[in-house]
């Protein structure tokens, strides 16, 4: 079976987890939006968290940084004066430093991206959307605020007026990312961020079209459940942005995108508003923790999808 | 008493260190043709081994370097395929980290300089030659080579043919370089490499006029020791490029720009052709080993210079 994954962050990196356990040919396209130069680093914190997760090495509490690491430079630079608001441990610290020489040498993205993983030895398909900077900027009341800044220096505790994708009408799918739409069995959007995760992999040109016109069936993940997102600011930007905050409020947004929709039983009374959007559903606990929980709902997507 | 010292790398770091325990208005101008983009990182080191040397964190061993640094992220990003020729310890990547990030955003190295010498408590002023980019380029029978390719990728073991200084003739000099020939009661020129230490500072426009111009006077200390460099290339340099590998052989190249040179003992029988070049001589024991060693040659140079 080929599978496409759409992924985010930590939400998204266990099921693409429990997927690669089940698939032989994975391809995960993962959002860049997030991307951010950080003291003069290229980061690239979904792809990181995605690769770590499949490589085994993602610290099992945080989600995303390497497990065990020490902060031995991040320590020395606050002793030279750097404001270090942004947590890089040592081992995380080569791979921006091995992707931001590999750049400024011309190497786009999707080529540091696969010699990165084949190094960790990583069988999926890792593709950025896109090699072009995309940067999502958060209109909040104190203003415009880089991503970044806004989820990891202020905890993304400020109100979501507007999100604006900069760069994107002139982003081009990575190469591949229009290919794994075309040529999969299946398409999961993983249970990551409507807004700021599949939301940037979506509006990059043609990325939507062909997840719209793919003759895979496409089955996803809500990320909320009973009401709240089990990690980051899903639930409060569905607020803020005017949606109704649940796994109905989830399923409007992909409608025509998605043939089936899993949410989790505690939103069980929620199935027939989705099915009444046209939209499948299975019902099953989203909940994840360890690599047990991860495959155990792979294989319900993937159930999901070949039983449609 | 204001003096303004000339280093390289160890050698050098290892008089500044003396004069700074001695000296409260100390000036030092430090080569920056060495400095290399590594791993996308902008390294500048022997800018590092002064800062390092007078902030009491040099590693003791190799002159270079942070004392018992580590290398989780030098040895993952082995691990992710890097060939890492060129060692960076843990709490050493933190200054190349910050120093990269502020050059890209546009500060020059004069004033990134002094703001990580303020963070490590450093009284003297540390100075780069030149904020503008100078490399040195080795001319071999393998070819011409980056310094660091030769110097530390093939341990220096080529004979070097000729020296090229790409970029000196549109560097400037870094602000307050000048003004610290000017100004200066005594200039000292450490004992560093008079090739690709001393020289490329020289060969700033307008350096080599104002250290033949200062009123201050000029005392220097050879780095050639029984027809041996402590450490480095130097000597190989003089054979190769057809100078006497001695003291003498030092002297004839600081002609017309040195008031004194201090020799060793054991070049004693050197004293009288070099002081027929018109240069006084002072002979010690020029070898320094630690702090003791290093404070009582500084004394020496600065006796030498009022002496006179």
């Amino acid at each position: 079976m080929t599978v496409t994954a759409l992924a985010g962050g930590v939400g998204g990196a266990k099921l693409v987890h429990g997927l690669d356990g089940l698939v032989r040919d994975l391809t995960v396209v993962v959002n860049t939006a997030d991307d951010a130069e950080v003291y003069g680093l290229s980061i690239s914190p979904d792809l990181d968290t995605v690769m770590y997760t499949l490589a085994g090495l993602a610290n099992p509490v945080t989600g995303w940084g390497v497990a065990g690491d020490t902060r031995v430079t991040l320590d020395a630079m606050a002793g030279l004066g750097e404001r270090t608001w942004f947590t890089l441990g040592d081992r995380d610290l080569a791979t921006h430093v091995v992707r931001t020489g590999r750049l400024r040498a011309g190497t786009p993205l999707s080529r540091v991206t696969a010699d990165l993983t084949a190094a960790l030895g990583i069988r999926a398909r890792l593709l950025p959307m896109t090699d072009d900077r995309v940067a999502t900027m958060v209109d909040t009341p104190a203003g415009r605020l880089d991503f970044q800044e806004y989820f990891v220096g202020r905890r993304h505790q400020d109100p979501v007026v507007g999100l604006v994708l900069d760069g994107i009408e002139t982003a081009a799918p990575a190469p591949g990312v229009l290919a794994a739409f075309a040529d999969a069995d299946v398409v999961v959007l993983a249970p990551s961020n409507p807004f700021v995760s599949i939301g940037p992999i979506l509006a990059v040109p043609g990325v939507r079209d062909a997840l719209a016109g793919t003759s895979a069936r496409r089955v996803g993940v809500s990320p909320i459940v009973g009401g709240q997102a089990l990690k980051g600011p899903a639930a409060q930007m569905l607020a803020d942005l005017g949606h109704e905050v649940s796994a109905l409020g989830v399923a409007r947004l992909y409608v025509g995108l998605l043939d089936v929709l899993c949410i989790d039983e505690e939103d069980r009374a929620l199935a027939p508003a989705i099915r009444d959007l046209g939209l499948d559903v299975v019902v099953t606990g989203t909940v994840m923790g360890g690599p047990d929980d991860r495959r155990r709902l792979a294989r319900e997507v993937l159930d999901a999808a070949v039983g449609g």
